[in-house]
């Protein structure tokens, strides 16, 4: 057993681990990250990729957004087919911002380098993390890497290691409440070698289901399909995802563009969120604490808001402030329900339009909804705020 | 068997009705107006009382808006309370708009002078209803009085009689959608000779559930507090009515006076719309054709849409223009389907933060939309153009 001294572990090295990691050695706040992938495999690992100005913002007000600020294309529009049309929503000209299209995994391999070239101290392909002493003055982590079995001593656990994790299973089941939302449905997420169908992002709303399409590089093209609760990818061959991909997006003068199908997965739609998000001297960030199913993208921005929070926090407790600590999960969890709100409110629009399994009451009202986002300029404004987060930065 | 003739025979003396027979009345065009009650009853019989001002205007307009005009007083802003604490919302502010308050038996009792002062012809007190041939040129309705039986022929049947009414039970089976919507809960719906606790309408969101104060004259004032499904007046002693309107409404520096409860009565939560409205030479208007549960106040403002858009359609058929009566059902919808979609959000926002049989996830959900209208400009102003229906009237 090897066992070191630091201030803060932060367990695990997505967008939130990453961020909270490289903010503490900003600060001269001695931290370890711990990772149980491999350095190779969280750079290559495909996830989200919609980043809100307001996070871009803030990571390079940070010092962590030259590469993505570089590099990444904007989006600041969206188009809706529905009933045979095309209906572009422009939130970029409501909202004066836009959403910066960076993968993930182009934002965690620059935080990983901008970590360790600084000399942060980064260990991956941990296994049997486990934390100990949370609500004592000394919390530990221990772990297990090829070289044996690692004690650290610390101040503070960031918990940063997302839904599969394990530090959420050490918030006490007495005092913390997991708030559940099932959508009852799933999304078939697909990578076809075709180039993009139009420029950024459709949306189809439509009575056979939810269809999205959203351009990646000029040969790749990136599709959704809504699809019934319990299917599984062997429920959709490729001429069935075609058919779907072609009734719910293609229209007149819009046309679907067909290539070689290389990834087909069902992703599960479902949401939780976790309260509070702090026990003890461990403080969770990112989807160990919330997870917003990928609807309107809001998962990473999420992460950042709260790694955001979390460092600054920790960087007032060791300046002598103790309660920006203590109010911490207070401070994340209004944006993380307004999110979940949004994006519930988005997936009524997007999937209670379907006629198999759905109700024709619900199919109508999401109608109503979509077309006063495209009637009224004072839903428009109020949708596009949420959009592109517009404020979520007070 | 008396048998008559005229243009439109308007079934049911409500709102819808009376407007539709007035305006007939106005542009020269036959009509008899028959209704199951007498005038007694209808100009007694309570019912909504928030009419929004584009609807005012509208009767105005068209030389039915006098008194309303002249003597209802006119609300802007109201209260919500929630987690001990006030927050008024000026919806007038944002729209310019207001509601005029006039219990619907008062737009009644002036419509039904207006009608027959003019010499309108109007039955009451009729039974037996029942429409005949309404696919052909000539229908025809048919109906018993205490002075026996009657047939009046005509070139279209107006159907404004009401949820119980006959008329929506002549559109086909076969062509008709009916969509329904029940909210799982109940209003109990209460009047206390009591002085109003506050100025004006008080929305108090509590996990206890909803409850609601809206001031009436200065020594009655009604109430009402969210029900589980299934549960009777008998179920709500008085005790625990004031017990619950206090802990629902009251605030440290806004209490809640107690008064005898004159009135007492259950009310069922559920929508429906009928589509398409029409069926031959039948045209419905108001909740013959929709039924939205009060909760947003929509009802009797929807009936004056629908109102105006048939007599206008009449109007356009008898100069010889049929288009504008084969699109009404077209045209009424859309408005019926937007404050659908409003009543049934804003009812996620009263009813979901209830504790007893709810969601612990949905409940936070409701939360988040309600402190994001106190919150963000733009989601206040989406909010509270609805709320007032301005621009209900494109």
């Amino acid at each position: 057993m090897v066992a070191t001294r630091t201030a803060v572990a932060v367990v695990g090295a997505g967008p939130a681990g990453l961020t909270v990691a490289n903010l503490l050695r900003r600060a001269g706040i001695p931290c370890v990250l711990l990772e149980t992938g491999s350095r190779a495999f969280i750079e290559q690992r495909p996830r989200a990729g919609f980043i809100e100005e307001w996070a871009v913002r803030g990571l390079e007000q940070r010092g962590l957004g030259e590469q993505l600020v570089a590099k990444a294309p904007r989006h600041e529009a969206f188009e809706f087919r529905f009933a045979g049309r095309r209906h572009p929503f422009r939130y970029g000209d409501v909202t004066g911002q836009r959403h910066f299209v960076y993968p993930q995994q182009l934002l965690v391999t620059d935080l990983v380098a901008q970590y360790t070239d600084a000399g942060g101290e980064a260990v991956f392909e941990v296994s049997d993390v486990r934390l100990h002493d949370l609500t004592s003055d000394s919390p530990a982590v221990t772990f297990r890497t090829a070289a044996g079995e690692h004690r650290i001593e610390c101040d503070f656990v960031a918990g940063c290691d997302g839904a599969r994790g394990v530090t959420q299973g050490y918030l006490p089941p007495e005092t913390t409440v997991k708030a559940h939302h099932d959508y009852g449905i799933g999304w078939l997420a697909l990578l076809a070698e075709a180039p993009p169908s139009a420029d950024g992002v459709l949306f189809g709303i439509h009575p056979r289901g939810f269809g999205a399409h959203m351009a990646r590089t000029p040969a790749v093209t990136r599709f959704y399909l809504q699809t019934a609760a319990g299917e599984t990818e062997a429920d959709w061959p490729d001429e069935r995802v075609w058919t779907e991909l072609k009734a719910r997006l293609a229209v007149p003068d819009g046309p679907i563009t067909e290539g070689k199908l290389i990834e087909k997965r069902i992703l599960d739609m479902h949401n939780y969120v976790v309260e509070p998000m702090s026990h003890g001297r461990l403080h969770l960030a990112g989807e160990s604490a919330h997870l917003v199913a990928p609807i309107a993208a809001k998962g990473m921005n999420l992460a950042l808001h709260d790694a955001f929070l979390l460092a600054e926090a920790y960087e007032a407790h060791y300046a002598g402030d103790p309660t920006r600590l203590a109010g911490y999960s207070d401070a994340c969890l209004p944006l993380v329900w307004q999110y979940q709100e949004f994006s519930q409110w988005l997936s009524d629009i997007f999937h209670h339009t379907a006629a198999t399994g759905g109700n024709p009451f619900q199919a109508r009202i999401a109608e109503a909804r979509m077309r006063r986002l495209l009637g009224s300029p004072a839903a428009a404004a109020a949708f596009a705020e949420l959009y592109i987060g517009k404020n979520a930065d007070l």
